[in-house]
């Protein structure tokens, strides 16, 4: 089984467990709008793919931390995109939550999926209760106060903000919590997995910013321009299209060299690459990109052409 | 020290490490004002004293769950008083959360509030890790689907709900983990601590339908009549006002009689009592009192003229 077809069956199996029975009906579906809407499921997918390559030894846990962690992104996007943030009416090519169902059922609807993201961890943990209780603080971590991505976003809110700051906390925090579960749920330390995390979450920020001045709506499923429109810090503005470009492909050549010796190596540094791919397509960037700036994500040298095919 | 000051004390230790160093100014002095506002902490005192009742034996896990349960409480409000919802100018006497700081931050507010919630019980129960999992368990119920407060205020969004239903969710929910937390955090079973908090759960709601009608701003710190402005469904209109407020010393006799027999009773008796007159004072009901209605809320005799004092 694919790393997202196993993602997308845990998010299908533990949404409907920890919905449970009797909710109200247009909350549920409001939630099950904003969670099952074609999303690349990379946090689960990244969480997987390090469990994968930590023994993988409580598979079911793992799958309960990939799935708290596409919640809390989900959550965050239902709230990002109502009218007090960026008042955005299109997401992967639907109408937003908000949109769809109401300003109120999608700002319960993100707090709903933010309380379910720790219910789906506590319903698959027992047999594993210090690990559970690791895995419910990294997840917090990546959330909340003082980094998390509810702190990234709060940045927007400040007359001073880092550039650097920002980004890490907005995408970067959930990302190096992904690394960080799959190590954890596997019975590891997280350590070594925190900055393969890092380096891809703030790749993500950026291909964000650029895609926001390069894309289409069409491709990008959301509006084009938006950062401009609401006056947010942008790598894209702050180093021009080409030195977004140049900075987006070293933070995808130091994710990949990031990732630590290990039996499923060659699968880490493709899921790097695809995503690399999947986030700012070549045909997308090619004209903007120095020929110096080849991306050659991997450590050793058997690895390193392994990771080229 | 009384459950009011231990309270306020476990308030403000354990925000400020849960929120740790680093985090945006502006969403903490949020998440802040939020919080630290006069509340009645009625439910971290209702924690408080189940668990003296229970022997409080771990008193800093009871503590970090009556913090958890009051963050909770006071992310729904923040989320609640928001245009999208009651668009509250004032709470407590003072400005809401969005009025004070704006949309934006009032949202993420509420979000790192819910993550707050988990975090403060994490950093409290590493010693008893199965009292922990339970209490998250327990405050999850209180707050996410399928009938937690989340769920509570949803009803409001369905064309079809059920008043005692909406009414069970929408603060019973949280009452209900209130008391039974106080159970778990001192290893004893929630179950005969769970109708105490039900009861007192459902009279807040009544009264809070009550004080709607009757109340005055000054005294209620928040407008009058926004369940009809609302559309809301009212224990006062459904049942008018005399018939409501029967249906609320019903249910603190109902309370009162709910509380089991332990060595503390008579401070549980006396804290519903407290709680009944604060909530609906008679000096403000009287006029709608039958004299029959007679509150005499406890079980035994002798309890029984021990609260009447």
């Amino acid at each position: 089984m694919s790393l997202l077809k196993r993602a997308e069956a845990a998010l299908q199996s533990h949404f409907q467990t920890a919905a449970g029975v009797g909710a109200p009906p247009r909350l549920q579906a409001a939630m099950q709008h904003a969670v099952f809407s074609g999303g690349a499921r990379i946090r689960p997918q990244l969480c997987m793919a390090v469990a994968t390559a930590c023994g993988d030894d409580a598979p079911e846990l793992t799958n309960a931390a990939a799935v708290a962690l596409e919640l809390m992104h989900c959550a965050s996007l239902v709230h990002d995109d109502m009218p007090a943030f960026d008042n955005a009416d299109v997401r992967r090519g639907r109408p937003t939550v908000h949109k769809a169902f109401s300003e109120p059922l999608a700002l319960l609807a993100g707090d709903g999926l933010i309380v379910m993201a720790y219910q789906v961890l506590l319903q698959s943990g027992r047999q594993h209760p210090e690990r559970l209780i690791t895995l419910m603080e990294n997840l917090s971590r990546g959330v909340g106060l003082p980094s998390g991505i509810v702190a990234g976003q709060a940045w927007e809110c400040e007359t001073a903000a880092d550039l650097a700051q920002y980004q890490r906390s907005k995408t970067g925090a959930l990302f190096v919590s992904a690394t960080c579960a799959g190590a954890i749920a596997s019975g590891r330390a997280c350590e070594p997995w925190a900055p393969l995390g890092a380096f891809l979450g703030e790749a993500y920020q950026v291909a964000d910013d650029i895609r926001d001045v390069l894309g289409d709506i069409a491709s990008l499923g959301k509006p084009v321009g938006q950062d401009t429109l609401n006056d947010r810090p942008s790598s894209a503005q702050a180093m021009g299209l080409e030195g977004a470009i140049a900075h987006f492909d070293a933070l995808i050549k130091q994710a990949g060299d990031a990732i630590p010796d290990c039996t499923h190596r060659d699968m880490l540094v493709q899921l790097v690459l695809l995503e690399s791919e999947r986030l700012v397509p070549k045909s997308m960037s090619e004209g903007y990109r120095k020929p110096s700036a080849a991306v050659v994500p991997a450590k050793a040298p058997a690895t390193r052409s392994a990771a080229a095919r």
